[in-house]
C-alpha cells in the first residue's frame, strides 16, 4: 500500500506565467465602468466589456440549471453567430427570474454594445451576476455602455476582473504564454465565483481569451475537455446556478501554428487551457464565501472513474465533513460515512483514508497515527484528503472548502436586505 | 390558480393519542441503565432493552449506507429468526468502522441479552449510536445487561427513550390507540436522531411496538409503506448513516382482528403505523442539532411523483435555502434556483412559490406581496413552503430545518474532542 504521492492531475507542459489576464493575448482590449447597478449612490465598477479586434472562433458553456437567466438565454442564441467579438457583463443583478422583460433587457445590452462598437448584436455575448428576481435597472446600464466602449485598452483586464466581482474578496486572473511549434501563444482569463461552499450554488463566470489560431471544431472540443477537468471539479455535475457561463474567445493573432484536432499542437493547447481554467477554478474555491480552508479530495483506486467521482463529490459536498474541516478536526469517520452513501462500489475493509501523507484509517479501521499529527495537517489552510478504495485504478479529484459559521451568517438574509435597501432608496 | 390548502399528507383514521411509548401496547416491557459508555465517570442512561413477553412478527429496515455498523450487520443476520423478542441498544458509541472486533462485540451484546432473558441469541436485535471508529468499551457494557434485564417494566418506555439519545435535546415518543373491527390495537414508538440538518447524516433509530395481530407478509409491507411516507421524507433516498435502523415488533396481544394484506384492517393498520412514524420523524427534524425552524417543503402539480420528490429534496437539502430560513429571509430566488438544478421537469414561467398561504413568486416572477408579510411567515418556527410546478398533478412533501451557525460550531471538532477526552481519562 503506497502512501499518496504528491503528484496531482495538473497538466504538464512548458509555459510561462504572465500578467495581463484577458488582455495578455494579442488583439484583445477590455475595460470597466461604474454604473451604480446595486445602488446609484455607491458606485463601484460593475460593468465590464471585453473586445476582440479581430474575428474569433468562440465557444461557450452555459449553466445546466433549467431556470436560466435571461442573459444566458440570449447569449446561447447569439452563439449561432460564427464571429463573436465582444462580451458585456454586469455584476449586482443576475437578470434571472425576470421574464420577458429580462430577455428584452439582455438584448438591449447587446444592442447598445453592438452600436457602440460598430458590430452586429449577435456578435455580442451578455452575462450578469448578482441577485435573482429583480429587473435590471436599465436606466443605469444602457447610458454607460457607449462611454465604456471608448475607454477599452490593452491593459484593461484588471478593471474587468474587478467589475464582475460580487461577494468575491479579490479579483481572479491568470495568464500564461506557451511555446508551440516555432512560435508561442497566450491564454488569459478572469473569473468570479464566491457565492459558494457547496459548488452548486455559485454564480460562476469565466472569460478566457487566446491569440492561438484554433480550428473551429477543436475550440469546442478543447473547451469541453478543459471545463470537465476544472470547473466541473468544483461545480458538481449539473448542479449549476442560473447564470454560470464560461466563454473562450480565440482570435488567431499569435505566431503559433494552426491548432487542429488530434495534432501535437492540440495536446499543448488543451493542456494550456486546462491549466488556465484549473487555476481560476481553484481561486474560486479558495475565495468562497467566508472560506478558511482549501481542500483537495482525491479518490483513487476506484473501480471506475464514475465511482471515483461519486465518492469524491459526496465527501466534498458533505456538510459534516466541511464542518470538521472548519474545526481542524481529522474526522475520518464522517469521510468514510459519506463514501458509504455516495453509491460508489466499495469494500469497507479495504478503504484507506489519508490526511496529507498521514494515514488515519486503514482497511476501514482507525490507525495509530497520533491525533496531534493529523490535526497539524487539518489545521493548514490547504491540504489533501486521499481516499484509497483499493478496488481498481480509477481516480478523481474535487476541490472543496470548509463550512464556517460566518458563511451561515453571511447568507441568512440576502433577499430581505436587498428589498429593504431598495425601499430605503425609494427604488422598491 | 388556487392557494395552497392547509391539508397535508397525514393519514386520516380515528385514533386516540396515548402515553407510554413502546410500552403502551400490551405485552411489552422496557428499561434503561447507565453504563458510562462515553465516560465511566459521567453516568447517564445509555443502554436500553425492549422485550416482548410473547412471540412476535418483527420487521426491520436498515441503512442503505454501504459502510454499515457492526450492529446493523448482526441484526440483519438475526432477522432470519422468525420470533424476535428483544432489542438491546446503546448510545455513545456507534460500533461502526470497528472491523471483526465490532462484529464480535455486537454478537456479545445479543448473547448476554439472550442469556439474561432465557431466549436465543438470534431472538435479539442490537443497535448502537454515537461516535464512529472506536471500539465498544465492552467491559462497561456486558456487566450491565443482566441487571438491566431485571429492571424492565411496563412503564419503562420513557427511560428507554432517554437512553438512546445522543445530541438529541429531548426524548421522542409517540403512541396511539386505534379502533379496529370490534376491538382496538395500540402502536407506540420511541426514536432518536438529531445529528442533522441535511438528513443524510443523522443516525436515526426508531423502535416501534404494537399489540396488533399482523400477518407476517403484511407487517413487511406495512413497514415499507409507512417508512416511505415518513422517515424517507427526512432521510433522503439512500443517503443514510452507517447505523440507521427502524424496527417494528408486533405481538398480537390486542383484541383487534388479524390484519391481513388487502383488508380494511390492513388499511387502518398502515395508516396508524404511518401516523406514528410521521410524528416521530417530525420530532427528529424539529430536534435537529441547533435547529430553530421546522419547514415543510411541499411540491405540487409536478409531472410525476419522482419529479416532485427531486424538486422537494433539492430545496430541502439546499444550504443556501436553509441559511435563508435561519435568517427569516423569504428568498424565493434560492428556492427556484434549487428547483432548477434538481432535475425535475419544469417550465420556469409556470412556477409559483408560496410561503405559508402567501404567493412570493408567480409564473417565475416576483409578486407584489409585501416583503414584511412574507417575512412574518418565515419568522415563525414552523411554516410551509409550497412550490407549484403547474405541469401535472403529482405531489411530494419533505420535512427540513434551517441551518444555524451554532450547528457549524457544534460539529466542528467532534472527533478531536472525543480522542482528547479519552486521552485525558487515560483511555486512549
Amino acid at each position: 500500500m503506497s502512501k499518496p504521492d504528491s503528484s496531482d492531475s495538473e497538466p504538464r507542459i512548458p509555459f510561462k506565467k504572465i500578467n495581463g489576464g484577458v488582455t495578455a493575448p494579442k488583439g484583445f482590449r477590455a475595460g470597466a465602468i461604474a454604473c451604480g447597478i446595486k445602488n446609484p449612490e455607491v458606485k463601484r465598477l460593475d460593468l465590464t466589456l471585453i473586445v476582440s479586434d479581430h474575428p474569433t472562433h468562440t465557444e461557450a458553456v452555459f449553466t445546466t440549471n433549467q431556470v436560466k437567466a435571461a442573459c444566458v438565454r440570449v447569449s446561447a442564441q447569439h452563439m449561432s453567430e460564427t464571429d463573436t467579438r465582444a462580451i458585456i457583463a454586469n455584476s449586482g443583478n443576475a437578470n434571472a427570474c425576470t421574464g420577458p422583460r429580462g430577455i428584452q433587457d439582455a438584448k438591449l445590452m447587446t444592442k447598445a454594445t453592438a452600436e457602440a462598437l460598430g458590430i452586429r448584436m449577435r456578435q455580442v455575448l451578455v452575462c450578469s451576476t448578482g441577485i435573482i428576481g429583480m429587473p435590471m435597472p436599465m436606466e443605469r446600464v444602457t447610458p454607460y455602455i457607449e462611454p465604456l466602449s471608448k475607454k477599452l485598452h490593452a491593459k484593461g483586464s484588471e478593471e474587468a476582473a474587478q467589475a464582475i466581482m460580487t461577494s468575491d474578496t479579490r479579483p481572479k486572473s491568470f495568464a500564461i504564454e506557451v511555446p508551440c511549434g516555432n512560435g508561442s501563444f497566450r491564454i488569459g482569463g478572469i473569473a468570479k465565483g464566491a457565492g459558494m461552499i457547496c459548488p452548486n450554488m455559485a454564480t460562476m463566470l469565466c472569460f478566457i481569451t487566446t491569440d492561438a489560431r484554433v480550428a473551429k471544431d477543436e475550440i469546442k472540443r478543447a473547451v469541453r475537455y478543459a471545463v470537465d477537468l476544472s470547473f466541473n471539479r468544483i461545480t458538481v455535475d449539473g448542479d449549476t446556478s442560473t447564470n454560470d457561463t464560461v466563454i473562450v474567445m480565440s482570435n488567431g493573432q499569435s505566431d503559433a501554428p494552426l491548432i487542429r484536432s488530434g495534432s501535437e499542437e492540440s495536446r499543448i493547447f488543451r493542456c494550456a487551457l486546462h491549466k488556465v481554467m484549473l487555476e481560476l477554478a481553484k481561486m474560486i474555491v479558495a475565495d468562497g464565501e467566508r472560506v478558511t480552508k482549501f481542500v483537495e479530495i482525491r479518490v483513487r483506486n476506484a473501480r471506475t472513474q464514475d465511482d471515483a467521482r461519486r465518492a469524491a463529490e459526496a465527501v466534498g459536498k458533505s456538510l459534516l465533513v466541511k464542518c470538521s474541516f472548519n474545526g481542524s478536526d481529522p474526522n475520518w469517520g464522517r469521510i468514510i460515512h459519506a463514501v458509504g452513501y455516495s453509491g460508489t462500489r466499495l469494500r469497507e475493509e479495504l478503504i484507506d483514508i489519508y490526511f496529507g501523507g498521514l494515514i488515519a484509517c486503514k482497511g476501514g479501521l482507525s490507525t495509530n497515527t497520533p491525533i496531534a499529527q493529523l490535526e497539524k495537517i487539518v489545521k493548514e489552510s490547504r491540504f489533501t484528503v486521499t481516499i484509497d478504495l483499493n478496488l481498481g485504478s480509477a481516480e478523481y479529484v474535487v476541490y472543496t472548502s470548509d463550512l464556517s459559521k460566518e458563511y451561515v451568517d453571511f447568507n441568512a438574509s440576502e433577499y430581505s436586505a436587498a428589498i429593504h435597501a431598495k425601499r430605503q432608496k425609494g427604488l422598491a
